[in-house]
């Protein structure tokens, strides 16, 4: 059996996350956490395994407990069969168990994190998650590349879309091309979303009215899906002349991801429509611009929702039949991460935060218009990281 | 706005869900369970909405509670903003709390289980997953004609296998292939996997020694996969003369799913991987007729670990550098349900058990060998819904 080190960041990136997650240890009076959630697990390592991580203070220490692959080897890697065993490595080894200890209540099981607690004797834990999601929140310099990376691979694949359609094709069967391509381009296969009840395959192909179907998921954009076993984007209906073809679909290929989208036009569509999308593109000219670190999410979405308002198109703004709560939201190994742009974001934008702004207006017949980029916030604005041509393009050629 | 029926089953199909879940639920002394899992609400209304399903003894009700999409309509439906809004609804309709409530704490999070808790100030909660769980592996009359329909679906995808390789391919372009046709045949294009940790894509394909590299994941057999995001199944090796291609990919077409594995091959390979192939073959056939309803999953594993040893691949058998604990699993709307076949197991067969067997064995430099069936369990043997050609086929044409 060859053995494989387990730990895939260099200490550069692992000090940058280690640095953050500590310092926000310390303002929640946290002084240890033990992780177990696959994204918590890549963040912490570049890879997933089947295991623990845990990370203590004031010594700011990292300890790995793996349960597989048993191949994985380095410094402080402990094999275990079950998290019961936890407690006994510490004992034997003097490490201290220092409390109190988070554990991730919002992304594990309640049996897990009970059992959990039961193995090490915890009566109460802090909430780790929102310590790793906030500390995810602004990215190293190491994410950053793989994000970037992700936005040119993005980039091929949706400069290819007008040449993948074909006279009578189905919002599915596009999509399903789209996919392809994204594969052969590396893409991994899976959406990684937060939150208990979020699902997705590779993404959202939205025409005609199917832009206008409300779908029980939190993204920004319904669809009704083809199966109610999955009751979001493309629903088999076919792009006629007339109606909008709205993409957005998965930039994941390395773990990290960018999310992007696009509106293609089969025929002519209304003017209103046309206009619209020109908002959309003002939309983001415009907080490219105001969005810079120090600058509040809750500006952004106020200065989005007058700029919709002051178009006549507050109605049509984030969904018609329903209206999503948010302009844009954090991107990076999960589609949505911190910050979230809504109105009662508390959020500062951050100098690394990376963020989708996302203006979309939905027309009832058309479907749906507008764009979304993915930007790295800087000190002087927004650095877009997305750069597909943003105007409405043509399907029929 | 139009208004959508929430309940998608049919009286028949509801009733034989609710007889099992409230006959199990009787005897664990639970009263009543408050749903919200998407997977459990599928299964109890064809449909996946936000919200929760609330069942109750003994008076056999169902109520529904929708956050979204709030056009669901129909008899004993409430559309609330959060959990919290329940018991409220409760008292002003007279509705009896009856206790102690199941809440689902192995899929749910522990945030979302003590949110609810506290909502309906429980003090103890009973185990619901386990409940459903078990009601689920059983299936229902719709549920077999969907799993059957899944079976067909699989097939067509399958059968064009051969048509699919070119020379040169790697294994994850051979594996975007298949993905493709999949989703034209209506694949919903996600895996729904039980488990804190488990997730994959649309599938594997294995080649080569990369069918030896374990994986974190509970999964039969491994893969590097093409990135350490998602280490599972196709790593980008090309198919080489002398290899195997193990295929196992997804066959769910709408939300329910058969599992199916082939075997194909290019240029000759090893006579012992010819054998150990035929000896898969000959497993499945001896469980067909072996396993019935009233036969304990552990004895079929014995049987099929004995035909192994037998044929002296006992260290090939189910992995080579990492050997699976199990030898098949039940399907359905997840790819690993109830039950499950492995030594400690302590099922029993029951009718319309809709269970995998996957007798595969790993040579390390040929790759893996072997099929993958899936079978209805009936009272007097097994009756396959895979029906695709077992036989190594060629994919030098």
């Amino acid at each position: 059996m060859k053995s494989l080190p387990l730990q895939l960041l260099d200490n550069d990136a692992l000090s940058f996350r280690l640095e953050r997650i500590f310092r926000l240890m310390k303002s929640e009076g946290m002084n240890s956490m033990l992780v177990s959630d696959n994204i918590n697990k890549f963040y912490l390592t570049g890879r997933i395994f089947d295991g623990y991580i845990y990370l203590s203070r004031p010594d700011a220490s990292i300890r790995y407990f793996v349960r597989r692959p048993t191949e994985l080897t380095g410094q402080d890697v402990y094999i275990i069969r079950k998290v019961e065993d936890i407690p006994g490595i510490f004992e034997r080894g003097g490490i201290a168990l220092t409390l109190p200890m988070g554990l991730e209540t919002t992304q594990s099981s309640w049996a897990s994190v009970t059992r959990t607690a039961g193995a090490f004797g915890l009566e109460e834990f802090g909430n780790a998650d929102a310590v790793l999601m906030q500390a995810r929140a602004v990215k190293a310099p190491d994410e950053i590349r793989l994000i970037r990376a992700c936005g040119e691979k993005h980039d091929r694949v949706y400069r290819r879309i007008p040449h993948l359609f074909q006279d009578g094709m189905t919002d599915i069967e596009l999509q399903v091309e789209i996919e392809r391509l994204t594969r052969l381009e590396g893409g991994i296969g899976i959406m990684r979303v937060n939150g208990d009840d979020m699902e997705i395959n590779m993404g959202s192909v939205l025409t005609g009215r199917n832009a206008d179907t409300p779908s029980p998921y939190d993204f920004a954009l319904g669809g009704a899906g083809t199966s109610p076993a999955l009751p979001v984007g493309a629903d088999g209906s076919v792009i006629k002349p007339g109606c909008t073809v709205m993409v957005d679909t998965n930039g994941d290929f390395n773990g990290y991801m960018t999310d992007m989208t696009r509106t293609f036009t089969l025929g002519s569509i209304p003017a209103e429509a046309v206009r619209a999308h020109e908002v959309s593109i003002d939309i983001c000219r415009r907080l490219e611009k105001e969005g810079r670190a120090g600058v509040a999410c809750a500006t952004l979405y106020d200065m989005a929702m007058q700029m919709a308002a002051d178009a006549g198109l507050a109605n049509r703004f984030m969904g018609h039949t329903r209206q999503a709560g948010f302009i844009g939201h954090g991107v990076g190994i999960t589609i949505n991460e911190l910050p979230v742009l809504s109105p009662r974001s508390k959020s500062i934008l951050e100098e690394n935060n990376i963020i989708a702004i996302e203006p979309k207006f939905v027309f009832e017949h058309t479907g749906a218009v507008g764009i979304e980029n993915t930007y790295r916030v800087t000190a002087t604005g927004l650095e877009c990281l997305t750069v597909t041509d943003e105007s409405l393009v043509s399907l029929g050629i």
